[in-house]
């Protein structure tokens, strides 16, 4: 996804500012403690380890709401990949809002360029291959928009956001339904035409039924070695192939090579450690 | 923290129902389209890896948000360490309920018992010793108070919660005071007399002055060695002392071992991998 | 879409919470002038024209708001057709909350039961054949979820439901891409692989075009006679169709006849006259 | 009612958004995939139909909430008549964001402009006239201000706009009390002397009664012919009469001629079809 | 006004929400350390003072919102007049809740009593009178209808709500009109027909120009003695008086003497003093 | 505290515009009335009153939400003590905007200079002495910083903000974990470690025993005249002592002279009457 001036509007503004609220409940005692009202600062962006950068734009933006005379230079941009001890942006604005907004700037940017640095390996993996990497709704709760553009800046593609803007049938609702075909069909009758249906299958005979119903993409849980290729070969040309669950490093490559479309994985999201990233040498300017 | 009743009523509900509604935007298309209205099902929360439990209520507060007649029933506690392939608890709800929901609960649960049991691994450190492990506001934007909860079921201690609620001079603060000694006669003028008055010193000499000065709590920063020991010596009946940065399970012993009272950490917030839960074995139940 | 117990406790209380304050920014001051406190009391929900009913639930749900022990006893239910005069529901609630609480309600109703009535109207005109009504983005503003559902009552399809979930590439699209494979293939390489591209067309040309590309639904605009039928003839069994605009009650059959898939329209949300419905006969019950 | 500043930015913005927000729960997936980032643009908004516009502020507002330095060039105003194919207004913003606002911006204007427009016709039935138009609360839930305003530029007046601000006592609160003298008085007593008291009676009665109690304002239901011009006669002097329910452009007139001081109709707001409009020629400028 | 359950579901919940989340931005520390979980306890609300009580249900609201098993027991009633030492009401609920929500709920009774208190003292002054103290628009922001309803409490009388409710042509206003007349036509014309118009006149000549023009109700400002006694005599019978301003209980008697219908106070809700009341004798129980 | 941008832009503007809100629910029907559209206006706010000026910013800001091209020239400071009759400030806006916001601005203003002026009387009376002046809990719900930040104005400081943000161990907390020592103990284990830990103490006993245990702050409730100097003899050098409850103007000296650090006065906020203040002399300006 994108995150252009529509969605920050809508959206990420409001997040900003309840982050900021969750940080500061009223005030901030030490800032306003020891700074003077009204000087204005100078501050950098420096990364302390190496990384791909995501999250710029929500950087800035936090100290644009505190002070809308704040200006962020950016010395690099969102998909960069930065080596420790760069700086990475300048921030200029009142010296309160620079040390108030901080924290909650470097939250989000340490956590987005994280989930870009770990979802760019991962990309790295399946380069040359036809295999491309997605996303699931594996998100911290709240930051989900925030987590998906990190890892579109990764290099990986989106999949559905929610419950609502895609149809997927684990085995839960196969279970409901009284089968692939019934699931599939009900699901064809009931959701907007412009959907596509995908189903998750866990044997060869439920992937043919799914096939000959119609699906759209399949999802091959819990298949492997030659089942797997088996899959993939019976799916060519009729349906989208999908694979999800415990891909890693060590056998993304594996799975790649059998000539799956799509990879998930909730790991780029829920378990890629921060980027350390840190504004440091605040001066007062004139 | 606590997570009783008034914070969930005050702050989590919210923050659960928030997270409902970015997951299901308007309705669940694939429940709705493959589950009668009105079917009670009954599903199992198992767990896929081994570690600390923390969440639970959060957990199960998500399917009562959605169906007031659901019912959750725990087979073990917040803060437990579970194993995995254990059943952790039961839900039986409105089957709809319980598809609709088990992503976002699960998303929760995930993270604070990964939190969690990354937590009980350090704390395990510093068994023996008189040192305290704290957390930092290095925190998921959004998210502060689940995760310093977790860090509390976890066997770790709080830092401060915000900005408001503490005070920590560092580097930015004492330039700005013009001193060590002006920041924390600032501070102590400025801030609820209530307020203790932490401040952050990289030096003996600035050591010394915080001290002259009354500082209640010296972090230490970017002391090692000896100088570390020594400070740490000085500091002792004076004011209460605190570590931070790049602590890791291999260097936490040694700074322990110094007798500082504090080692506060980010990367429990910031860094724990999630804890793989699963939400298995749907049924109908009449 | 469905009108489910998530969707109603997600968003629609919301909603309909914000309507009751919109009518009643402080206090009804007749009914609390009149009505002594703590009166009981009983009400018919009548029909005052025929048509088709949609959105009983929300005229309860307005109620039970209001006053938790409010009971209303549906008499019918949301797709059926009523006759003037019938008795719909009956109401039982605290006196002052029935009257409070009313406008509201029947506001709901009437507006949910007019776009059903019109909708089935138009759908009676396609049966026999393999064309499928469905909505627009036409829809009030803030009332999106309740008109889509109301057109589910009345017997059409939903169209996509917003900017996020659907790929409907126009002109102007097709304009700022330089061209109808330009504009498709971005759109493929952009948008999450789970969603379907759907794209106007004006010519046959762009139709060839559109249809090499890989479109997956194709809306045909500005065609009529045999221009049309040569357009559904070549997208057959190549991409689904779909014909929007000016559609009415006079011309749709024709449309239907060429064997397109789908004929979108806005009027079934914006300009349906509202199902007269009538709340009487209030007594106090003991 | 106005729409100055005060309104738009106390409410209008807000709905404006919360409009916006729900049809883009996220993102605009295709304009963001075709169009780049930065590019400015410029629409014509066309009318489609003859009518009268109302809304045009609300239409530019969505533009410039979406992107400030957005310029929205009206061609006329609220309240004019305009005719098919006439151009409106220019719009020349981020091309993006007259994508993702279009549709918003359209379905607020041609409701809106849908109200004013029925409202006039009304409206000139009664020229030469001393009988006014006025509007009722049965209008969309949370769009109220909005069709209010819309009335206005049709030329007719507002009725109460809430059960908060207005006092109408109605069968049921007649009954409540024990009888027209009784809810009068009661009323009187309760609420704000700021109000004026208004009163439906059925039956000439009633009326004197009414009158005799010191309604300000008699509502006269049902009544038809020369039990209506009695009433009149009656009232004259002594009270302002009104007449409502199922007023149409055939028997306004004779309403109108026996004097009645206020006519009321709901169908001016709930009823009203829209007028067409639409945004067309999207152009790059540079 | 009333304080009924319509104005509480749809108002005072929010309200009392907000205010606890003011006093507990996460959690009560002090209660959380001490108080075991799931304990239930029982307290005494007491008077310290004496005076007029109002807003006994807030007060119980707060524990029920914290506490759904909240029993709280009132032994007197919203306009009772109490004396020090008195049992108020008998609150059973989870300690916990007890101690987070007792700040909250006696913040807003004392006050909400004090207004009452302090309402009737100045209503006691007018008995035996024809005139009607009222309150005005200087109240407390956030908390109008709480005080409104604490002065109707007291014995007095609501003057308009707000701004949108009512019309009151000031000085202000008459200049920009250009006259008392003309001001009066414009809100005739401009206002809903079902509001009254009231203006505030300074002179004789304002008077009887506004008593020509229709005036509902006239304001007569900065008069004293004799003017004041002629104005009321001209307006008899054609328009309502008020008088407001500096209106204090010695005064107030004289002002009534003249026979002016209604004095209005900003005293009432601006400076009236807390009703002192504590909540005592907090013990566990079984 | 102090209301720089930071606290202003995160909070004090929703509650200003809520405040606006609540005055104004859709129109100011008198200001639209009379006043045409876009005409700039000028008003001078005046002190009808001697006192302490607080919220001049507050006021200010009133008028630029509701026009951001509105301009406020202050003739003073918070925090200056000003004589009725003097000019405030110079408001320069539309005039709507003005005649708008007057109202919620001086509500604001009046209450804010009310407590200011209070509190630096109660100051005064400790002058030449060590001990500090406090506010507490008792503010009015939702407007706590605001309040908070007017008691700093005049010249007393802040005790802890809310329940979150400092321990306060009274009888209550005492009798739940069985005794003072115990108290002390639970809250120390449980609160993060930068809070002090403030208890309640009614006899030398308690006393001896909270300073035994480390009590930070001991607040020395119900003790008069002999045992509590010697109360404050024990405690120093040891804790911080301060006493609360009923300290007037008249006994505060006694107070002080014993050499407590902090007095808390819960009527600096609850019961301060209003500083009167006015905005006159509307014009309009070319």
């Amino acid at each position: 996804m994108n995150a252009n001036n529509v969605t920050t509007k809508l959206y990420w503004d409001d997040c900003i500012l309840a982050a900021l609220r969750e940080d500061i409940p009223w005030e901030d005692v030490s800032a306003n403690a020891v700074v003077e009202e009204g000087v204005r600062g100078r501050a950098e962006l420096i990364a302390k380890a190496d990384g791909v950068l995501a999250g710029l734009g929500v950087f800035a933006r936090t100290f644009t709401l505190l002070d809308p005379a704040a200006v962020v230079t950016a010395q690099c941009a969102d998909g960069d990949e930065v080596t420790a001890g760069r700086v990475l942006a300048i921030v200029e604005a009142d010296m309160r809002a620079i040390l108030s907004g901080e924290r909650t700037a470097l939250n989000f940017l340490q956590r987005m360029s994280g989930i870009a640095t770990y979802t760019r390996r991962m990309v790295r993996m399946l380069q040359g291959t036809a295999t491309r990497l997605v996303d699931t709704r594996k998100t911290t709760p709240l930051l989900r928009s925030f987590e998906k553009y990190a890892v579109g800046v990764g290099g990986a593609g989106n999949h559905r956001f929610n419950l609502s803007d895609g149809v997927l049938l684990k085995d839960n609702h196969i279970g409901a339904a009284g089968g692939v075909r019934a699931a599939i069909e009900r699901a064809r009758a009931y959701a907007p035409f412009v959907r596509k249906i995908e189903i998750e299958v866990e044997t060869l005979e439920q992937l043919d039924e799914a096939l000959a119903a119609g699906a759209d993409i399949v999802m091959l849980d819990n298949m492997r070695g030659e089942r797997l290729t088996e899959a993939v070969r019976r799916a060519k040309g009729r349906a989208e192939t999908e694979i999800s669950g415990n891909v890693t490093c060590e056998n993304i490559g594996e799975f790649a090579a059998l000539g799956v479309d799509y990879i998930s994985s909730g790991a780029l999201t829920h378990s890629a450690p921060v980027l350390d990233v840190s504004l440091k040498h605040l001066t007062a300017i004139s």
